[in-house]
């Protein structure tokens, strides 16, 4: 299911007012998660030229098509073909060449050091000042429109009944690549277009690895399992981690159980409009501290999803450069605790920001708790 | 299964003696995927500091212990960690500024503006001049190594039973997406860790765009299916087109068929030891201009295969900046036709270059002509 035109109206009218408050004469989008936010159209290449008048897709032949027939239902994007033996940078320049820019911003965060390189040597480009610009589109993105909020709540809902469906799964003898496994049938099952990233499986002493990749590792009864996996449903990703105890596992790993949890409903209660996304971390890292475990926390509480897996607000110590978080907003909430040589714990469940709170969208507590405690 | 330690020490080997023959003191590795070239570790983050006399990976506690059991085993890696609250940059510039590093190579076809910005306000790079490299790693990632070698062997033989497998299913009624579905059980069943990309099975008239993603659209009797796949083994990517036609296509259709194999057969006959990319891409090209297709065959001839499932040698008309193919590479190679509002067809192999030609890695052509013809 594509955006509705009226949506992707929305965010182009956004995206070109915003140049003309940054001053610039021309945004060139380079990013292709930008550029599917601006268009609706997934594609691995393709540039787009946002000035205050529209939008000029560069697309090679690859994905003209596409392109094309979105730009049918936008009045604001036309679209120009970069022509066979010819480079996108060269595309670029002779259309902002035909056009008054001045000033074009670029996307530093993603542009390479050798496309700024080439773009520097097209002669069209030279009276224009290239300047850097960082996380342009991408504050747009952290705001979600109505039809991405219905788009992650939906794919929330679905993802609680994927760990529902696959958590009882985890159990004595099977090995973490057959655990994974478990999980892509389930997320295709619920109709997810594919998983959000690799699922990760970790058991026993591989559990104090943040991002193990699953093994052929056989589980065994007295350990704790972390099991983080993620769908995209229509672009969008979610993303939740449940941390399983199989069997009787040792009295100081099942604190760490009670103590994460704690520190997640810490960061979910501290979570509101205009609270700094460090304020939020430190509240979860707080209550890991008073069970001793600050050292073991070794990552940020959370990241914003989308259209892209980690993207804006980061929730971390070091995230507020963006500002406070704002209602429309969604990421997750993830604390964990990792203990070289024993193994760890992670609670990860996703939020919206709404006027006055957050509202989870991969279940209610009291399921997260049945499936750990 | 991760490369041998015998294999990971010549790799090193080579970056190192690679930095003295750029005449630079030291390379800065970014790209994720050459990091796993030189360690054996896939990570989404992580730095590698290559100079003459060793390597220091950087890595945040996210990956420090993988990379620090990969150093275990190499006697030329070191590992430092970012420590938390700190920037990658950061790390990086002091373990350049704790050496004699006034020549620092980094990756310009990956590093990206803003890194590089990142960089350059460290006081500790102030003395050092940074040099944009392209392909530095790249280029030894080209040649495989025996141990690579055997498992792209490996890959492309399960491949090819995968393509026996899943073709039967591609009917009249069945969705894009149910056939790409089956592709990717097909895919696990044979072993492979993951999809390469997002499987492509494009019917009828989506069949004119090369990069068409699977729809809930109902295959027809009478349409030509192009079904695009790949899979990841031990790391390796291997990619496979077979186009097959559902009843009785067309008798211009047909035609179609005919060409591209022809053209894809041309291809391998032009590729030898010493021959031009562009040589090879040309002779595709050439028999597709005898059925007057010329215009219709819109992308490059083939693209190196190995840790990405894009990566040089890129076998097209302008792919010639590195030189003749040489022993050791492994790429595809995938015509094809390309008409809007009827359809397309690709025929892709992946072949690997000997000393006197090239050899299928993607089964015999008999196969592919008992699918497609």
């Amino acid at each position: 299911m594509p955006p509705p035109p009226d949506a992707l109206a929305t965010r182009l009218a956004a995206a070109r007012n915003g140049t003309r408050t940054a001053e610039l004469d021309a945004l060139l989008v380079t990013n292709p998660v930008n550029l599917r936010y601006l268009t609706g159209v997934a594609a691995s290449a393709g540039m787009a030229l946002v000035t205050a008048d529209g939008v000029v897709v560069v697309a090679d032949q690859r994905y003209l098509r596409q392109f094309e027939e979105a730009a049918g239902d936008l009045v604001q994007v036309v679209v120009a073909a970069v022509p066979v033996g010819q480079s996108y940078e060269h595309t670029i320049a002779a259309v902002v060449g035909s056009r008054q820019v001045r000033t074009l911003g670029i996307e530093a965060d993603h542009l390479t050091v050798a496309r700024l390189a080439g773009l520097r040597r097209e002669a069209a480009l030279a009276g224009c000042e290239l300047c850097e610009t960082s996380g342009f589109i991408e504050r747009f993105r952290a705001i979600k429109d109505p039809w991405e909020l219905s788009r992650l709540r939906e794919a929330g809902g679905r993802l609680a009944e994927v760990a529902a469906c696959i958590l009882p799964e985890v159990s004595e003898g099977r090995t973490e690549r057959e655990v994974s496994w478990k999980v892509e049938l389930a997320l295709h099952g619920a109709g997810f277009e594919r998983p959000a990233f690799e699922t990760i499986v970790a058991s026993g002493p591989n559990g104090a690895r943040p991002h193990h990749r699953a093994t052929d590792r056989r589980i065994a009864a007295g350990e704790l399992v972390v099991v983080d996996f993620g769908g995209v449903l229509d672009g969008y990703a979610v993303d939740m981690t449940r941390t399983v105890a199989v069997g009787r596992v040792p009295a100081g790993q099942r604190v760490w159980l009670g103590a994460v949890a704690e520190a997640q409903q810490a960061a979910i209660d501290a979570a509101a409009p205009g609270v700094l996304p460090s304020v939020i971390d430190g509240a979860a890292r707080a209550a890991l501290a008073r069970h001793g475990l600050a050292e073991a926390f070794v990552h940020g509480t959370g990241h914003g999803l989308g259209l892209d897996v980690h993207e804006r607000p980061m929730i971390g110590p070091r995230g507020d450069h963006d500002g406070p978080i704002a209602p429309g907003m969604v990421f997750t909430v993830e604390p964990g605790v990792y203990v070289a040589g024993q193994g760890g714990v992670r609670i990860e469940d996703d939020v919206v920001v709404t006027t006055s709170g957050v509202e989870r969208l991969t279940g209610a507590p009291s399921d997260a708790e049945a499936h750990e405690l």
